[in-house]
């Protein structure tokens, strides 16, 4: 009994923590071969896979567990529909039959999901026995259905913790001055969120925060901060990359490439950068962006010990799950209480997620629409609890590539 | 018997640890008050200080010793000569004579020691008693005399660990990618070098590192680049802020807002934006910049055990040289073994520091311009060891801040 797994869309800090879980599921329940597919379905498609079975080494699993970024690489290919271009599913099942792999199992975001949704409509129609299950992942923690996807926790930790730094930072002249921090989140405002935890006391930073769910309105932006940096001088201020106006006009758009991606979305950048040169005109401040880059979602030495916790025990669900049968499925987090803070883990057909997007809801935003609620702080709360125990090598925290398996 | 200390220039994630240092000292040799000039020395000038006698509080002290960026402030004022402008040397003596304060400590860079030379100066001419002492502090680790500077080592230990995250990140997607990293540093490249611990085996990420110590050549670059993403697919390259082409032109400066500081520098930014724009033109590699900004100088999160300890134990032994009779000094480290690596603290002139550059010398460069040599790494290797035990508080590192002691 053989299976294959494959990590799909942008890394985090996660991902090899849900594949480790996959791989320690298909070991506990007596997998011949656990199979890693290189760059997503590519690997199948290239005939590049790896064997993963050098992971019942304690060591490397451990390492795998620690690794930011996708361990197997990742892709960003969209599969056709199976009735427009079916040589390619035949393509993908062939080489697993021959392999004799009966279990798919894709980690990555709604877009991946849309995978697993494709191959899994055509192993159905042409009645093929392999099982395909989607197991979440992604830092924005868009996905319907899921309480939240594995990755955001330690991004959102990352983002708090760097975002109580950068208000020290920002504190240190006795001169009036606003720093624009810019974090990840096309059209859900949860990264952005998170930044709320870095709060320590009344007035404490960051002072404002602005989500994609809501307009953004650039007179009422620079009033907000008036009166922020009056009674406070040093304001920091926390946006999503994908703030929009009302017109529905990207506020980076004057600043940006224009480039797209694979999957329609507006490339983004320079939002932090507009909102500078914008409060350095208008208001004369000294002003200072910042944007979170990729750090955000690759920062292994800060992670939730939550999170990777609960990442590999997804990875172990979704292989349990398909063992019972379950295809065309996506395992989810099911929070089922708050204090004491506790999640189950189900599984639920994956058309009602694909392609799908889980953003905001109005209890989490204040009417201000400037700041996230005491709701959002509730939720946020234990998904960045607990530090994980990094193993540092030469004094950086250790890691594991694809080359040191080969 | 009372004393004051203030901090000054652009923060670090140990200049607190310094402070404590210097706190540690005075209360170990029984001085009854200890002062903290907020803002530097424009808070005794302002008549805003504050006790720090609050740190007999083992918690609150600990908390310090992990705090990032500057406590009590920082200002960026240049006193004139005394020979200019007598009346404010004046005020800020006759200000420490009434509250009886014999001992003044500086915590800062190059253009802090200028401070403590001018003020000591002064007070031999005026035949007053008090001792000033420089106590160094930069990320940039550009000061003379000192083998290193406090702050330097957390500094390296971020990027390194972040550019390490930030090459798995790159390696994702099966295609050709540059991503540029811009490092800290003006005219000293001792940051940007310090990406090169990052690496793991031969051919791994940074590719390729330019300091601003050497001419950068926009077409030898792109030639190193090509040559990189042919080997190696997804290049890595981490540049200083401050890398200047042959005629002295800041790379940036088509980008750079042109602003300028008060001590003559010119305002730096858009290193990696002003390259990813000439590599996505010239060789249409897909291409991102990422700016490690503030978040190198402020992360208290990931922050060396050595470079902590030694800069506890630098506030404290000014303290000492100070009570010896020493001033219009600067102490500092002397390396006196690498292998095991061991370094004496020292007191020297500070007129031969103030003001003044430390560079990476030659040998810490290589031929080409492109990479460090291993003289850097066997420099660099110890002054990042150990994990600091950081304290947190409901999942995120704890800090204090001012208004906590007031």
């Amino acid at each position: 009994m053989n299976c294959i797994v494959a990590q799909s869309g942008g890394p985090t800090a996660a991902i090899n923590a849900t594949l480790a879980g996959v791989i320690k599921g298909a070991f506990i329940n007596n997998f011949d071969n656990v199979y890693g597919s290189v760059n997503g379905i590519e690997g199948i498609l290239n005939d590049n896979i790896v064997s993963l079975n050098v992971f019942k080494d304690e060591k490397k699993f451990a390492l795998l567990k620690q690794t930011p970024s996708a361990f197997l690489g990742s892709c960003r290919l969209k599969l056709p529909e199976y009735t427009e271009n079916e040589e390619i599913f035949e393509k993908i099942t062939a080489f697993m039959l021959e392999k004799d792999i009966k279990y798919f199992f894709y980690i990555g975001g709604n877009d991946s999901m849309d995978t697993v949704a494709k191959l899994n409509r055509y192993v159905k129609a042409k009645n093929i026995d392999i099982k395909c299950m989607g197991v979440p992942k992604t830092i924005d923690n868009d996905l319907p259905v899921t309480d939240h996807t594995p990755g955001f926790g330690s991004a959102a930790k990352y983002i708090a913790t760097t975002v109580r730094e950068i208000t020290c930072d920002s504190r240190v002249y006795d001169k009036d001055t606003v720093t624009i921090v810019e974090i990840m989140g096309r059209s859900a405002g949860w990264l952005t969120a998170s930044s709320a935890l870095a709060r320590r006391y009344e007035g404490d930073g960051p002072h404002l925060i602005y989500l994609p769910e809501r307009d953004f309105d650039i007179e009422k932006f620079l009033e907000d901060l008036k009166a922020v940096v009056k009674k406070e001088k040093n304001a920091v201020v926390c946006v999503s990359e994908g703030i929009k106006d009302k017109d529905g006009t990207y506020i980076c758009e004057k600043t940006s490439s224009g480039l797209f991606d694979t999957f329609g979305h507006k490339y983004l950048s320079g939002t932090a950068k507009a909102l500078e040169d914008l409060v350095r005109e208008r208001l004369g401040f000294k002003v200072r962006g910042v944007e979170l880059s990729v750090c955000q979602r690759c920062a292994g030495h800060i992670i939730s010990l939550r999170d990777i916790e609960e990442a590999v025990l997804i990875g172990k669900s979704a292989v349990e799950f398909a063992l019972m049968g379950k295809s065309g499925e996506m395992v989810f987090y099911k929070r089922v209480s708050n204090n004491p803070y506790k999640i189950n883990i189900e599984s639920h057909n994956i058309e009602d997620i694909a392609n799908l997007e889980q953003r905001v809801p109005c209890n989490m935003i204040n009417n201000e629409g400037n700041d996230v609620t005491d709701d959002m702080i509730t939720y946020l709360k234990p998904l960045i609890e607990g530090e994980y125990p990094v193993v540092y090598e030469n004094s950086l925290p250790e890691i594991i590539t694809l080359r040191e398996i080969l």
